[in-house]
């Protein structure tokens, strides 16, 4: 059966995978920023926001194998866009320009409806608002053979956890300390149980991390 | 100047140096074990508990580089043992047996004064009731030349993080999820500030990050 699978979340040595405020001037909250500055020095990340250069290795790997195989993503509201509450307009089409990265359909869970809307390069955005087990529900049906990708934030991870769901979790801890946001491990009624450490390596400025289930 | 040293402080992955509930059966907290583990698979930390064998490399040699240059230690009073409250009697010698792994002076924080005691090896226990810094005066001129080492548990690290005082920050990161427990990162009033990470290495079960002082 297709894999419910997160990638390269990215959190601090403290544990914070975004900062405190998050806003249109702050996507990851203020200062949240510095534990995401990595996948923008690999040549994968750069070329995902159109600039050239970058390096290979173990970094520019784990981001690559983050989108192999991927024909759904689910992601948090929050990590759509900085709107809280009903939707004004349609204006915000999300953080990522007019070629999202994504190029398949998207499955933002939200409490307030909005139409599907699509974009250039294949993304489609749809608006799930009756919870994660009916996103997931579509977004199995949207990559039909293919793993189903879940995005941040991390009360998303968190919801998906909590019931069981996720398949794979690889994490990128990056080794600052952010001290205060949101930590990915939290509300967890006791953490994640029933998974293994399945790859540990440590490039020179972050440190991945791959559970699987057992 | 000697320098405050935290070396191979043990934390799973949601950032927990110890499971809930130390007692004598669990010295860790239960569940805490498993943050050790890697300690005792090393050919240092076999010998310091009087077993053959171990492996060498990376995990062995941070071991390792934990004891040098090291004159004296500080302790919270829950990392020399389980008793809270006034000492009921001297019979408490700590979790080491008849032969300590410091064979240095050790400084105890505590409430509950306690008259100082030697070990065989050369280890001393001090009780400081004067607080971190009391312990770090006298921690420095028992030491000399040398560095200090900073033990756990949890609350004693932050409480010389809070004041500034702790020059390295040596964390050995284990890649399982603990859900409860003694976070390291917590009531540190927005997190260690000042350190940059001058060592960040993978071994196939433990990931060591070194911090300095900026």
């Amino acid at each position: 059966m297709p894999k419910l699978r997160v990638h390269n979340f990215s959190i601090s040595l403290d544990g914070y995978g975004a900062g405190p405020g998050q806003d249109l001037e702050n996507p990851i909250g203020r200062g949240g920023g510095v534990v995401h500055e990595w996948i923008f020095q690999t040549a994968y990340g750069r070329r995902m926001i159109g600039e050239p250069g970058g390096e290979e290795g173990v970094d520019n790997d784990f981001l690559l194998r983050g989108d192999e195989g991927i024909g759904a993503t689910i992601m948090g509201r929050n990590m759509f866009g900085p709107i809280r509450g009903d939707w004004p307009d349609d204006d915000w089409k999300g953080w990522w320009g007019d070629i999202p990265p994504y190029h398949h359909p998207v499955f933002v869970l939200t409490h307030h409806p909005r139409e599907s809307f699509s974009m250039e390069g294949g993304t489609t955005f749809n608006f799930v608002t009756g919870g994660i087990e009916e996103a997931l529900d579509l977004a199995r049906k949207a990559a039909g053979e293919k793993d189903i990708r879940l995005g941040g934030g991390a009360s998303t991870v968190q919801q998906y956890m909590r019931a069981g769901l996720v398949d794979e979790l690889h994490l990128a801890i990056v080794p600052v300390f952010l001290g205060s946001g949101e930590r990915l491990f939290e509300n967890l009624g006791g953490g994640p149980t029933g998974y293994e450490c399945a790859e540990l390596v440590a490039s020179k400025s972050v440190v991945h991390a791959r559970f699987v289930r057992k």
